[in-house]
């Protein structure tokens, strides 16, 4: 099963680099939410150093946020480079659907490189489907189950893992599906919140080889410390929660994870 | 008359998508002050997408804080698709006046687009404007009255609106104009205080045609915000304020705000 | 002998514009910092500006956090703009040594330039350097000694002041040398820490020729200012961190100051 405290003892050992080619928007807050983990953020986007930093990394992250044709090429480079020495790789399809050169630029990523992991939520997810069943969220239990249809066929259709997160988490590589029910309404108030859970799960894939149990146990580490960050609060608002979240990825206790964590792994 | 309440409500009912290429020193801020509002913002910068985005969403901004070659030529296409479709563009002259570069840029997009709004400093109006009484801030009366002067030229020069902020807020058409005396003196002491108000304006124009009595509403909103933030503070100091202005956004209630306001329509 | 309370009040008499050509990470946080500090922050990229605006500055921070082959060149324009005026130069090469084209680039700008500083961590100096004697941090005394020596050979052999920071920094010009004991580990535990340092020391070179006495100072306000910061958490953790941080450089006394500061002048 997903051990979400064993991993986050093993990243705060080794430290691992964490490469990020992400989102202008998201930068600082997801290097301070991978400090705060104990992992080494990189951020490195130029064509001419993309290749060396992806090889020294433990995992490599592509966030299409706030594409351009630039860091395109970087991102397909920096990828090559990561398949290469057998680095896993992220995707966040950040605002798939909403224009045609996001689609098509998260399609050609998974086209031409080996993706691990797709992390996005259910419109995002089903954007890159050429099959979706739900498009709405996963807040009711019909829901919840069209969305782990296209979750499933998604991650068969690209062979990769997906991490497709709302209320519940839905991780499967279309086979397996693990659900994650930890989280609060907090995360969807501020910016970066699944940009910097992607970051996170590259970082326990980086110590954890199974990456459908090791970004179950991100997502469930990930909620945990937001669900603590929201009940930490002197002052509410998003202002004081992405504060608290950050010190929380930081400082949660291991039995105040274990008290939290809701893993459950689907019947096949 | 500009109804600050009415709009704020409006703009969480309806979630709108505010389309932002702005620079890079402020872009999270702007991002989590749109969320804390209850906009969506959207940072989307690449040539090849600028048109579809802008043509969904509800109101466009152009900030030309960090401006580049290429970003200038996305904001000339995203400003263009916004016109055609009518959605609202406004328009942040960032240190327009510090270097030819960025005065040139401000007047290319005045000139080449249907600006709706100028939002900024008496500065960096006065920049804008061919013949500028004002340069010195808004800060005893008969400053305001060259400030006014000044807001109230450049608005017709451009055929457009000006708001010129500072201590007392300068909303003009040219013929009409608005006075907001709302606001703290630690929105001076933070990055990006202005380039937010500048898009939270924005998400007011979007949800209400008027655009001189939603930016009037806007800088009320946003000045009364502050003014609380500033109360709120445990600790004081720019970093907290930052904070508990993100807070004050998303939580400040109806009846504070309406103890708050202060707009004063100029007779004519 | 360096005199932080003095400089510090030199800055908020004239806030000194800096402009700074940083990377996308810490963009913000800079800004903000030296906001609270009492400077004026510019952040300007564009070929088509950084000559205007190096010229109007008090300083310029080169810092090559997340280079591309465009800022590298507005890097070099810019520089050749300051050194032309005499202003002081900052290079910060935040991962010189992670791969072959930040080291260049750190390389080619220290050829290319009149550097004033460099400010780095004990590694990213030492692969500056032809015979490096330290890599490993400065935590004990040998240690200490062998980065010392590191630092004051770079320094000769770029003809610059260097500024190795860690948990004691190292501040020389090659011949003379101060060790600032200021700081606190939470520095580490967040990103950015060093890069608004090195903003930081520019707005005190703007105000001090002596760079080496300006250098050491700004080490020791800023150190100061962290222990301050690190002391006064109700919340510990690096999300408050931060914002302790960004307040104490703002409201940090002189008294506070004075009993702070840990300055040492090496015996030559």
């Amino acid at each position: 099963m997903p051990d979400p405290i064993l991993l986050r003892k093993k990243i705060r050992e080794t430290s691992p680099l964490i490469h990020n080619i992400t989102n202008v928007v998201v930068t600082n807050f997801t290097a301070n939410g991978l400090y705060a983990l104990g992992a080494s953020p990189v951020m490195a986007y130029a064509l001419e150093e993309v290749k060396d930093m992806a090889k020294i990394a433990g995992a490599l992250v592509l966030n299409i946020g706030t594409l351009s044709k630039q860091t395109n090429e970087a991102m397909l480079a920096a990828g090559h480079s990561a398949n290469e020495q057998g680095i896993p790789v992220f995707l966040d399809p950040v605002g798939a659907g909403a224009t045609p050169f996001r689609t098509e630029s998260a399609k050609t990523l998974l086209k031409e490189l080996n993706i691990s992991v797709i992390r996005g939520n259910a419109g995002e997810i089903a954007n890159l489907s050429s099959s979706p069943v739900a498009m709405r969220g996963v807040d009711s239990t019909a829901e919840l189950k069209d969305a782990k249809k296209t979750a499933e066929s998604t991650a068969l259709e690209w062979q990769t893992i997906v991490c497709m997160t709302g209320e519940q988490d839905i991780i499967t590589d279309g086979r397996s599906t693990f659900i994650v029910s930890n989280g609060t309404e907090m995360l969807t108030k501020i910016t970066g919140a699944g940009c910097l859970l992607t970051s996170v799960a590259a970082a326990f894939s980086s110590v954890e080889k199974n990456a459908l149990e090791a970004v179950t146990a991100a997502c469930a580490f990930y909620g945990a410390s937001a669900e603590a960050a929201a009940e930490r609060q002197s002052f509410s608002g998003p202002g004081h929660f992405q504060v608290h979240l950050l010190d929380m990825i930081d400082q949660i206790s291991d039995e105040d994870l274990q008290n939290r964590i809701q893993i459950h792994k689907e019947e096949e």
